[in-house]
């Protein structure tokens, strides 16, 4: 062998994959193989990549939204000269390896985005080329296209039945993204078998009532036609482009191409024997000949990619300094110097000034006095801007093209909407906040999910959160979301119950760049609370002693301990006055994060919740088996086992046992 | 005012609305104002319902899926005839009226569906519409369609821009729902605005692309245009039809048509004043005139109706005694005589066998006893149906003409899956269960939400239930899942340790008739546990003793406690016999569902989780603080609070904790 044909290329991809899951015994050979020519000819030819620098800033990105075909990524990453070693690829799917099941972005370099929830990739993709698109026109300046890059997506039957998918695609095209390119493996198999009774869209006719431009019937196997496709992607500058690529799952295996068998079990020994003669494959397992290993490798073309790039940044820098510098903050997700002091004030402000008002109305307000500061935040409501109160002065939408354009108008579209904080997210540059009822949280929750497992810097914000809603009723009064959103692992939940603390877990969530927050707010007005400096800065450990009262002043042992969070301490506190001119010495908990406060050492724990006081009411309009881990078994909890109903909020809360009366009697029982 | 014109009568609608949603000083206005010529056209002019009998077998089906325009469908429901008082409309959204902010299916007569989470009731009416469909192709005779309704449905531009519109059209289309009719509300108002921003899709394009015919640029205010563009949907057998409408939200008022701020608030006082004049409604609040009153009543139609189709009925019954019986046996929602007998056969030999498999694989055995019994059982999955092993031998898809199809290849379409089970649940003669991977449960969380609100009767069946699915890693391994759908009310979560207690909770969610089970399995294989006549029958109860083992035979009293369920069953008793021979008396209480077992009587649960018994260890491969309330603040719970990992399931579960030792320890530090 002396010059590969791209085919030899694509074959090592192939047989990387066929005999990365063959020694797993589990994985899924078909589409890596059915997609290995179409990839073969993007990364080789198309994409601008630097694999000894995954994160190089103005590189294309390239999303595996059908991340089950994970060895397709480890392949190419392996072959292309990533920090990606074969023994990598023979651990493929073993614990500690870097090749897992499916892509995770935390695991292995070159992964932008974690993928296998179908449809998410492509709408992380939609996010990373928005965020592209909104960098090139707040940095570019004539003759410094700093940032100029494309974002590529493979997608398979799957992403394209899922909703989420509709969603996206048509957010991409209401914008415009030129720079986004997707590549649909048509092959007309689903795990079920030939989709032929379950997938009968016509895509292609979809895609265009989108806005899109769509490239029909191209032979995935056939490279000219592949290269003619994308370079006819590339021409369009104004709209999205999806590539329709026929192609044949399992690709070169005798008894499975082009059938399910081949989708999501190894191959099987004697067949991938007999696929190795079919594509006259006869190196070893996991042996690349030198020759198709040279042909791959990008490591040189991908430094002198970057180093030119390097040379027209230093020259923009000189240009334009204050631009290049900017950029550069916001490339290293550094938060202006001046943000932390600038909280600080307005959280001290607002201490002093005690507002009562809606804590929707709180997080806008926190918006109006961060977001100034902060040009990496970007926002925005799925359809309910004056209800989630997500505008604020600065507002400009991303619709058109402004330099400063930060906001984002999602239409009804809460999942991709949430996929697509992920994409703004993992991308370099952003803050985003995304927006919705509480209650339709349901709607992006596997998004939520992804957030968190990616450590995505993503904000989602969540008003009406409650029965205090009122009229709207059961279907828009969240109960177990709360709870359900807690129990997401690395989600940090907030639920303030003042102004102050709503501009505390604004400034959290803006800190934490490593996972998502919820951010959860109350559609009705709630009451201020007073606190010491002290108090103020315990805000931010999640949970912390709102106050303590009692006949026996100076007696800091609690006999009682309420708990609570959000519009609930309102009602904790009057409580714990009643109680405390009964004689009782009560301790009143706002608990606006259990999640941070959990993540607190154990002393300030007990601190807070000393272990020995086991009278302890948990309230909170929610369900109340969450409660437990803080109240035991012979505690109380006063909160909404079931869904609520559609009435004014004044009526309900007394309605559903939310009464001071209510309170006291449980804290009298125990 | 003698003969009272369409527009009077459609403006009997829209004053109803004003004048309920100025009274309730909530509400949206703007869309039964926009709606109600196309509504008082269908209503008065096609839809085939009776008043007097909502419950009708053969009527009509309407659902409202832009569901905050309900007061469009309670004028309809009051001026058609239905029990619904004028009383009612005057409390619109106050504490126990019939007429809640939504439309709700428990507390309104004449409502099929819970509808406001957007794009759910368009999806709910496609399960709707397949019910009809399979039932006609199931009972009807020649000279006998006594199954022959269409299915009717609004929508808004919220409902089609959120992705389960994508999924639910896709699979209307691809069935070919002649029989189904959907108006779409094209107002090009959304809350946020105008909608140019954000949804610029061709959405009759879109349609197209799935199959529908498209009724494109109708005038939705013009009883002519309505009215052929109806003629011509009927006219469609093998296709179901978009109705392109039209229209101006809030019309008739002079100052908010056609803007968002008629759309989700009271138009005002004086606004609604100045739309009494522009459209000529003298009359006062609640007051409809007799002659618009008497057009409007359909009672004695009704009547005639469902008299019309009981002869029918009686004729078919001659005719077809069987058929008949069969029918009408389904239709009231009875299941056959046999299948009680046959259920506790079927589990008494379970027990006896003691076969060792997954308990995705005894949830398909379950199937294979019970569905040839059944009939009304009706099954999918999306895409996994290998996976989730939900196909039986009796198995027939829906989509051919097969008159014993009951099941239903839903592609990658979760959430469509789960709400068009919900229609088919809500929908006489069906026991709809649907299925995907536990993980995946996420993407379809508010419709089994909806399931619980509603007291659908589905069953959704949820497999590779934890950290045991292995290899495919965190993005597919539920931690929070099982938690999550167990705080969703009036859900019955049900995760069984072996083969025997798969059965029986397939028996308890195809015998709970008002309301969801989440039936949740194993990916691996679970060990047979010994149990009594009096154990297997307390596996109903949700929770029970399995074993009491240790030194003191003789002695009931427990010195510890260990609570598991599904995969950590096996586990527990391994532990205990470790314990017990270390001289601890030990209890292992097997709980494959928490909901069932918390709604026991308080005797019941003292006998098998006696108060004193405070040493107690709860294990279950999901987020441990769900357990504190069986376990208090002073057990343990052996969980996991982390993403999993992508490896070999016998490598993560000790990874993770999951082992004897673990457990035994963690036993003897309490």
């Amino acid at each position: 062998m002396t010059t590969p044909s791209r085919r030899d290329l694509a074959n090592a991809i192939r047989f990387l994959a066929i005999d990365a899951v063959q020694a797993a015994n589990s994985g899924h050979p078909g589409m890596p193989m059915g997609m290995a020519d179409i990839a073969e000819v993007l990364w080789n030819d198309y994409l601008r990549h630097n694999p000894g620098n995954p994160g190089w800033f103005n590189r294309d990105r390239f999303v595996l939204s059908n991340g089950h075909g994970s060895m397709l990524q480890y392949a190419l990453l392996h072959l292309s000269g990533y920090d990606l070693s074969i023994e990598e690829l023979r651990n493929f799917r073993q614990l500690d390896s870097k090749t897992p099941g499916h892509p995770e972005n935390f695991m292995t370099p070159g992964i932008e985005t974690t993928t296998g929830p179908l449809g998410q990739g492509f709408a992380n993709a939609v996010g990373m080329a928005l965020a592209e698109k909104l960098l090139a026109q707040r940095f570019n300046r004539p003759g410094f296209d700093v940032v100029d890059n494309r974002t590529w997506v493979f997608m398979g039957d799957g992403c394209l039945m899922e909703g989420i998918s509709h969603e996206a695609a048509s957010l991409a095209g209401t914008w415009g993204l030129g720079k986004l390119v997707a590549f649909w493996d048509d092959n007309r198999i689903s795990i079920d078998g030939n989709t032929d009774g379950w997938f009968t869209d016509d895509t292609p006719m979809r895609f265009e009532a989108y806005g899109w431009q769509v490239i029909r019937k191209v032979d995935g196997h056939d490279p000219v036609e592949i290269r003619r496709a994308i370079e006819t992607a590339i021409a369009s500058s104004d709209k999205p482009t999806l590539i329709c690529c026929r192609t044949t799952i399992g690709f070169g295996s005798p008894a499975k191409a082009g059938k399910e068998s081949s989708h999501g079990a190894p191959l099987g020994k004697d067949e991938v024997t007999a696929t190795r003669e079919a594509l006259g494959w006869p190196h070893a397992p996991f042996e690349i000949p030198q020759a198709i290993g040279d042909a791959w490798r990008a490591n040189d073309a991908g430094r002198e990619r970057e180093e030119q790039w390097n040379r027209l940044f230093d020259a923009y820098a000189v240009q334009h300094p204050q631009q290049a510098a900017e950029l550069s903050r916001r490339a290293r997700g550094e938060l202006p110097e001046s943000f932390a002091a600038a909280a600080d004030a307005y959280i001290a402000k607002l201490q002093a000034e005690g507002p009562v008002v809606a804590s929707r109305k709180a997080s806008q307000m926190a918006l109006e006095a961060y977001a100034p500061l902060l040009p990496e935040l970007i926002g925005g409501s799925a359809d309910l801007a004056h209800s989630n109160l997500t505008l604020w002065k600065g507002s400009k939408s991303v619709a058109g093209d402004d330099p400063d354009a930060n906001y984002i108008h999602y239409g009804v579209r809460e999942f991709a909407m949430t996929a697509i904080s992920n994409g703004l997210g993992l991308h370099e540059c952003f803050i985003p906040y995304d927006a919705t009822f509480l209650v339709f949280s349901d709607y992006a929750r596997n998004a939520v999910r992804m957030s968190a497992l990616m450590g995505a810097h993503a904000i989602h914000v969540y008003t009406h959160d409650s029965i205090g809603l009122g009229e709207d009723g059961p279907t828009h009064q969240p109960v177990e979301h709360l709870a359900s959103l807690r129990y997401i692992p690395h989600n940090d939940v907030w639920r303030p119950c003042d102004a102050v603390e709503s501009a505390v877990a604004w400034r959290a969530a803006i800190e934490r760049n490593d996972g998502p927050s919820c951010l959860v707010f109350s559609r009705q007005n709630l009451p201020h609370q007073p606190r010491d400096a002290a108090q103020v800065a315990a805000i931010a450990r999640g949970g912390y002693v709102l106050l303590d009262k009692g006949a026996r002043d100076g007696d800091a042992t609690p006999d009682v301990i309420l708990i609570a969070t959000g519009s609930e301490v309102g009602l904790a506190t009057q409580a714990a006055d009643v109680l405390a001119g009964e004689g009782v010495n009560v301790r009143v908990v706002s608990m606006p994060s259990t999640d941070v406060f959990d993540r607190q050492d154990k002393a300030y724990r007990e601190s807070v919740l000393p272990n020995a006081v086991r009278k302890r009411v948990a309230i909170e309009a929610g369900v109340t088996d969450f409660w437990r881990k803080y109240v035991g078994l012979d505690g109380a909890v006063i909160g909404i086992d079931s869904f609520g109903a559609s009435a004014p909020a004044e009526k309900l809360f007394p309605h559903f046992g939310f009464s001071v009366d209510k309170v006291v009697a449980a804290a009298k029982a125990l």
